[in-house]
């Protein structure tokens, strides 16, 4: 495959508004600098239509979940929409307490989300599909993954970011599968939220469904650099990976990521 | 000493509900997830209940301490002894102001606290013995610190786990000694609330205290096979640290520690 | 250029009571902590009197803006002044919202900054002069910066400090440049923060201007530092900078500060 949304995310330099949770906020922004844009934060309600207004794409995370915090994504989430600016959407843990699978549902209903992005337990509670969730972990179901993520595309009309040890995109229509990962990613916490702040500022340059599963794949890709070099436990793994990040050019990305085209009928 | 508590630990893989401070969760969540156990936050009081349910230990951290989050970790505390699942509490900085030794007392008033954990003069201030703090530092005073330790945890009515060159764990009769240390833990800061956070995952599986004492000498050990490496500063450190931490095994935390019975008679 | 100001940080080991943002509060910790002095936060607006009584030093941040944490900035900023105590703040973003320009205009007329740090738009924003910011990044404007600096400093009534590819620091009368500088220090989100703590340290030993850029250029030269060992990308960088941080000797900040006065008439 190849592209070059990694060198259009550069030149853009996009400003990525990042309602982030309380624990992961410093991967999260160091993610969206390293790759080439700007991350901002803010949570007072009064401006959020000003940091809107100066971003190319807005992220909201569930993790730390609050009533005003749930307000200030609202918010912000239509504001987005009101300016045509994308809306990443992160159901944190959804399936772990009635109230996050409400606040999720809620946001989703109220906000037109361009890409929802969590693992395969958050995605199929967000659609309301039977699922045993394990705290931030994705736990265990039974359906297949491909369709569920198709079907929760369908259902919430976004593209869903499905992580984990293979990662599945789709529109609704198409369904991609990257089989790029390393074991570390899900050892670090935060690295979810990472990637749904690179997916905002990807996402400001294109909503095409093959070339956000290329760049989903940016992390793990650089996850697998970071492993080829050798590590020595999940801390090194960490800065490697995101050293490579920062480094990663569209023709490395292009040549090293496992992209296919899931064929389904569903 | 002999013992499997760590792969007891990463056999349960237990979830351990975190109400953290608002400096370090990020250190706080990596050590538990790097350990083999899953952390999962949250603050907002509804959803306490279900999140104490689905956790294994429940850990508490005074640090950013506000009238709202005091009630959420009171909540949190109470539900945690309803259901019979240990808590950790770790009374940061007590002795820095009233309020926050108010604070901290009215929670071990409250709460059923299973392992407190701090350094000297945090555990002193909290169970009402004198001692001059500095800052988030330990400060100095002029008692006996194994006796101050084992009082703390008669009067308490827990396990205290009292940090610092040397550690010092009771349940207020025994005391243990834990003489594996390295300067560069104190000069990172959040390194007392990831251990609590390990002590959360540890405490799930064991409240017996020399087990404790062994869980909390991983971190310390970890710091010293880091030192053994070699390191270049304090960012070094904290992170071939964890390294270790994530790959450490009872055997090696076995052969390493360095335990010790104090012989008392308070 | 010699000077002692790092020695004199470590033997006082003083306190700074920092008010950061939710982004960075760990770097900003960490860097408090590697310079050999004790960072403290809260937040609870009751105990901020006695947070600031134990502090050497005090560090305001707009980063996280609120109503409710503006009202303990100012809090915290006035305790400060009543107590003789120095006050270090740093306008996040200011030019990006009219809500962040308000408070930060706010904070200096309620209260008695020692230093101002900031980028060269967040300092041209604050006094007044016209700037086009870029979210948290400097943006561009047409004015000699040397000059808004000075004159940004006369208007406020503080020591400003300018950081960017060369920092300029000036109390309204002398202008002084450091040309130490690290391109990936703008990469990493935080470090501007983390240089507010540093300052907070160094301003309890000192206030005038040029030890000011001389503890300024702690950052820069360290990550000079980082560079010239070599770097595999922004958080190697990150790691090695700290760790020189934490290393730094004043015959080493001495020798590497590229520091100079600037002639003018403004």
């Amino acid at each position: 495959m190849k592209n070059d949304l990694l060198k259009r995310v550069r030149q853009a330099q996009p400003i990525v508004f990042n309602i982030a949770n309380r624990v992961t906020p410093q991967v999260v922004a160091n993610a969206i600098a390293y790759i080439g844009a700007s991350p901002i934060m803010g949570e007072d309600i009064e401006e959020v239509p000003d940091l809107v207004k100066i971003a190319q794409a807005v992220t909201l995370n569930l993790g730390s979940t609050s009533q005003r915090v749930q307000s200030v994504m609202l918010a912000a989430g239509k504001a987005a929409n009101a300016e045509g600016k994308p809306v990443i959407f992160d159901p944190v843990a959804a399936g772990a307490t009635p109230l996050r699978r409400r606040r999720a549902q809620e946001l989703v209903a109220q906000v037109d989300v361009t890409i929802v992005r969590g693992n395969l337990g958050e995605i199929a509670t967000l659609a309301g599909f039977d699922w045993q969730a394990h705290g931030i972990d994705a736990g265990s179901g039974q359906a297949d993954p491909a369709l569920i993520v198709k079907k929760a595309a369908q259902q919430l009309k976004t593209i869903v970011v499905a992580t984990g040890p293979s990662d599945l995109i789709s529109d609704g229509q198409a369904i991609y599968r990257v089989d790029n990962s390393a074991p570390e990613l899900a050892t670090n916490v935060g690295m979810g939220d990472a990637l749904d702040g690179l997916l905002g500022a990807f996402a400001s340059q294109s909503k095409q469904v093959e070339e956000i599963a290329y760049a989903a794949a940016s992390l793990p890709v650089a996850g697998e650099l970071a492993l080829a070099d050798g590590i020595a436990g999940p801390a090194d793994f960490l800065n490697k990976t995101f050293d490579h990040l920062a480094n990663l050019t569209d023709a490395e990305l292009s040549a090293k990521i496992k992209l296919s085209k899931v064929e389904n009928e569903g």
